[in-house]
């Protein structure tokens, strides 16, 4: 990686006649059959792995120009997050501009294309907006955060205002995740232009009640002040922000809650308690599911069958979260709650997360849902 | 910095009772004096050095955990791009995620917060906000982005139309750089709660004409071809779709262009060709300022000062291209056209680009500057 004060002095030679600089590395390279090429220099380093999202450490030689390299098997297209180990030591891709945020460090990702039907593929279809919001969080004391995806052709006279669906993040990711690394606005774009999802709005705030939280995880009490946090800050200024800047019903069952990992458990622990204002809720790979279900959801029994629309849960067969979550599904069926408990391959990976949505997005706000 | 593959597993322990991890690295670590202490995990390295921006790299120690730091000396409040040089390869700062979005390179940044007077510290007053659009270029032949900032108490039913400025990022940056590296969105919510700035929309769009440019910038064809096409997606497809979807005045004296480095050359370019489009133009530092400014400008003299409102150069005295900028300065002089010729401590920059932003903002769309 060219350092700091490189990449400034790149900009002199600019528009002057410069001698040409060593050939910049190319990493990652997507081969035409699939295959990745990875590289890296790092010429005193004794041993360099690549670590790919689900996939095994993958030893890189190194070259007489100190740069180390590695091609994969030939890969399913999708977008896999990798960092490179260097003695020991992570780090990303430094020629890689594709990277997914994370308040507990970057990784890198690789695209690998594939067909038009692929949810996360961008087309040429109508796009819609992200817009990015700012405010003083009375409840949290700091300043946060979050996003608004508005589909194409969004009207804020519409005759009908439109449906909101509230999207969490997972813990470690920032308000940004679900665009910048799940795509979601780009699934919805294909979903909304193939009719398979209603146009609706979608709300992407920060997750986190508290921000301490990321560092002291562990702690039950920070967890807690975490959870309720974030629930006030969500009822009592994120829901009234976007109901007053957007054309969003205020109607329940035009309202809908689904996240990730924390973000799932999070949706479950608003929505669930929360019925008089939520009517479909999605829950993926929820880290957080309670481990004391009465005390979590003391009032939640089969009454709340007449108000929920979709209560849908999904897990990863190779997640660490799976037996928890799969106690979930038992739990509700104790009690008669209906719900959908959906079983995917994968692991605790955006790879999943992805096709949740876009599995997800189309049952929202249909009459009929399977439930 | 964990790999991959522990930021995975890392959600497992979540919720469930993990033994406890090994204490997390703080990096960088502001002090109450604001010295900084840089750390950076990497038993097996020989030599480790952080290059922060405008300042010479600073040998790190190691300690008997395989951990290197340094401290500095009581720095400015401000935001400092910097990376670590491990053995020769630079790498960002894995636990840091405060970083410059860069196409060719990605660096960590620090913020040394500062008294509320400083225009890039947020601050208690009313925030506007930044939309992200996407869009097929014909002119590209790619999908590509921009983003739009509004005012605070943006509304779009107001009696006369905003105002707005085209403000342009600099090679190897993407349409983000301007907000997540300028805190260009901060900068104007900070100039017009004070009544220093009018409100109006800013668009960022994405400031190559082609992308191959990023990969073959000593190719004046190539460069030509980004430089036009630039032009040419600004005018037919970024301003049309802004003049649809913003309540922004069409009338030229309403209309601003501005931008950084690659970004300064191309306001000028477009802006001091197009007189009829723009009668507010400002350069920060540019890069690619014609080296025949006849060819460039061939109808430009003094005729133009009835049309500028402002035309305003600037450049830091220890830039590179601080003599070009300068060259520049005396040609227009020789051609009567008026303009101001700013000169600034500092190098090729962020932070006198977010300096020039916040003197320049508050000059633009009031009706008797000084040019």
């Amino acid at each position: 990686m060219r350092t700091l004060i490189c990449s400034l002095t790149l900009m002199l030679p600019l528009f002057a006649q410069a001698p040409p600089a060593p050939p910049r590395l190319v990493s990652p390279e997507v081969l035409p059959d699939n295959r990745v090429t990875f590289r890296f220099r790092a010429p005193n380093a004794q041993k360099v792995t690549v670590n790919r999202e689900s996939a095994k450490p993958l030893e890189m030689q190194k070259d007489e120009q100190g740069v180390w390299s590695v091609t994969t098997d030939a890969l399913e297209p999708d977008m896999y997050g990798y960092t490179f180990n260097v003695d020991g030591v992570g780090t990303i891709d430094p020629v890689n501009p594709l990277m997914k945020p994370n308040l507990l460090g970057a990784t890198s990702m690789v695209h690998i294309h594939g067909p038009a039907t692929i949810p996360w593929e961008v087309n040429d279809v109508p796009r819609g907006s992200v817009h990015h919001h700012f405010f003083k969080s009375t409840v949290a004391n700091d300043y946060r955060d979050m996003y608004v995806y508005t589909p194409a052709g969004y009207d804020p006279k519409s005759k009908s205002a439109y449906p909101v669906l509230y999207l969490l993040h997972g813990f470690s990711d920032d308000a940004s995740g679900w665009t910048a690394v799940g795509q979601a606005h780009v699934i919805f774009d294909n979903l909304i232009a193939q009719g398979k999802m209603k146009p609706m709005v979608v709300v992407m705030p920060l997750g986190y009640g508290t921000m301490e939280v990321l560092k002291s995880l562990r702690d039950a009490a920070v967890r807690t002040k975490s959870f309720d946090g974030f629930r006030d800050s969500l009822l009592q200024e994120v829901m009234p922000q976007v109901e007053k800047t957007y054309h969003v019903s205020k109607d329940r069952t035009q309202r809908a809650i689904a996240g990730l990992s924390m973000g799932g458990a999070e949706s479950l622990r608003v929505g669930l308690n929360y019925l008089d204002k939520f009517a479909w809720i999605g829950a993926f790979s929820s880290g957080g599911v309670p481990a004391n279900f009465t005390e979590t959801f003391p009032n939640l029994d089969s009454k709340a069958n007449d108000k929920l629309k979709l209560l849908w849960i999904a897990c990863g067969k190779d997640d660490g979260l799976f037996e928890a979550n799969k106690k979930f599904d038992a739990e509700l069926s104790d009690r008669n709650v209906k719900h959908q408990w959906i079983v995917t391959p994968g692991a605790h990976t955006w790879l999943v997360w992805r096709r949740n949505l876009a599995e997800f997005a189309p049952l929202l706000f249909n009459n009929s849902p399977k439930t």
